[in-house]
């Protein structure tokens, strides 16, 4: 089995309220020498052997961009990792 | 500066309807070798310079547990990266 971790950011350009409230609490609670928070989505996937990496790639592309990311706010990475490694 | 990625997920025995909503959208799509979904946080945290190793380790420890996390439900991990490195 792989395990693929999917990250999920807004774009630079959009305007997230919840990374903002995170960072003025952490001010709040004094710490000054947080200079920035972003805060997005973390996905693990647990997917089944049996696909090539080629196979894996566009797979994953598709289900993020159909379903995890929107593409017109957000962006993504993903790692894929042997899931039995990794536990 | 330095760039500190926090993750944040539900604790293994803690029910998550958003991650079994994703799962089941996904079977719905024909994903059939999705065989686990994982939902959680990322936090980006951009901090400044001048704090020792450990400094900085019982900072962000103390961040997750007051703010990034609820210790009842979740688990934390991050990492330290160098933040011009990391752009």
């Amino acid at each position: 089995m792989a395990l693929v971790k999917v990250y999920v950011n807004y774009k630079q350009s959009i305007l997230n309220p919840e990374a903002e409230a995170v960072h003025k609490a952490l001010k709040r609670l004094g710490y000054a020498d947080i200079e920035d928070v972003k805060l997005g989505k973390y996905f693990e996937l647990t997917v089944a052997d049996g696909k090539s990496q080629a196979e894996m790639d566009h797979e994953i592309n598709e289900i993020c961009d159909k379903l995890l990311a929107n593409y017109n706010m957000e962006n993504y990475h993903y790692e894929i990792e042997d899931a039995e490694a990794a536990q």
